[in-house]
């Protein structure tokens, strides 16, 4: 391989870096994929992290000591995060998208990776510093959501199944009452799924009454994890409707949702990241 | 803002443009956002093409014309992929993972966004000259390496519900036999979801019968589309049981699964990016 150029490494140690977001890479690694000393290697870095400063979309964390290297964060700045969810929710707030039964049509922006991303990037912006070690979900529309906000922290993702299916070994289950609906359904988690005593935080695209994350929070009490945070993509509003739960994150509240006359209003919630 | 110099500017247009991968950004953009004439912008994008040679982990795109832009484009190179699922079929046989009934254990893989970036990569290096428009799937396994595929390629996911939930208006059912339980299921699509006459890429996390994917090809074919491509992390060998797809791509193939004995060989697939 052709000797690089400093400005050539620099951009080249950013993509591998970028390709393994929140990965710790050695410098030694570095030094020996782009035949480079490790201080140079180290130099380049500095730089990099500087030019990164201008953009606000992520940064480099170094860590030193025999066990340190450096990794890519990805980050979105306040200012983006506002502006994404105001668009996001005059999108959502389009007549055509009340369906019969007083349902919103989200599906396919909760499927969108275009969509899915800055998404990610703000329940982890701020969920990061109470260093959750996995994000638990339950099937099935919250999945998406939550694997992109796994993928931003660098922490991997389990799922809760509805009902009682048994293929994973020994498993968990509990029935709770869906707050809104009143009925009570059953959910389930697989022993291996989980370690005991894991830093968990809850990621789902809906609360109504909070039934449902109620419910996850006292079957991850099974698997002894600490529960340190929820976020969910939408709420209906407090003062309507009374949640099971206290603390959480909504991203958008749907302010109104009339199946009859066919009007929807979602607005953006004020979020400090 | 101060005047970033050359080197600055190159590896913070790589971060915007790695920021929103697959997407089109107009030079006009870039040269506001960082206070460079656009003739400036174009000299760091070829600097910023070549250094990206070096890696085989992705390339920038440029469109020109009036509506035209530059887009960075993920990738993984051969070797890596290779050693990528070599690495992962020998994680997968290892005797704890194999479960009582002759499964697999394999969601904590499946569910790892460190796994399943490369083979979001490696599903969408195989079929982007197909020019998927979306990728579907069936829930619940599936939903993780569809999202990575589908945000690989830059293209939306579609998420195919067991039985018949319609919160969701107008849709489609389906009857098919699971080809290796023999049991009669029914899967549903909304009619919103996916336009009609798309070209489909399906993804999905194992294959035994091949019953699942052509139940879901013949509920495809009531949207008219054009399925490019099917693609399966897992299939059992052929030669034990007959598919009844034919054309599909596998990465990984389950060659032994005992459960008495537990023995379990799993061995990846030789493809070709």
């Amino acid at each position: 391989m052709e000797k690089m150029k400093r400005a050539e490494r620099m951009v080249a140690v950013l993509q591998v870096l970028m390709s393994k977001p929140n990965t710790l890479i050695p410098l030694t690694v570095l030094a020996e994929r782009f035949g480079a000393a490790k201080s140079t290697i180290s130099e380049d870095l500095l730089a990099v992290k500087e030019s990164l400063q201008f953009t606000g979309q992520g940064r480099l964390e170094t860590v030193s000591g025999a066990a340190g290297g450096v990794r890519y964060i990805p980050e979105i700045s306040a200012k983006e995060a506002r502006e994404f969810l105001l668009e996001l929710a005059e999108r959502l707030s389009s007549q055509d998208r009340v369906l019969a039964g007083g349902f919103l049509y989200m599906t396919d922006l909760l499927y969108d990776p275009a969509v899915l991303r800055p998404l990610g990037l703000i329940f982890a912006g701020y969920f990061r510093e109470k260093k959750p070690e996995v994000v638990v979900t339950i099937e099935t529309k919250g999945i998406p959501l939550a694997l992109v906000t796994a993928e931003a922290l660098g922490v991997p993702m389990v799922i809760i199944r509805h009902g009682n299916k048994v293929t994973e070994g020994t498993a968990v289950s509990i029935n709770y009452v869906s707050g809104s609906s009143k009925r009570i359904q059953s959910m389930t988690l697989g022993r291996r799924a989980l370690e005991p005593g894991r830093r968990v935080l809850i990621i789902d695209d809906f609360m109504k009454a909070g039934g449902t994350a109620l419910g996850m929070i006292n079957l991850l009490k099974e698997f002894e994890a600490n529960v340190v945070g929820v976020g969910v993509l939408m709420e209906t509003p407090r003062e309507k409707e009374p949640k099971l739960v206290e603390d959480y994150l909504s991203l958008l509240q749907l302010k109104e949702l009339d199946p009859v006359k066919a009007i929807v209003k979602v607005v953006a919630q004020d979020i400090s990241l």
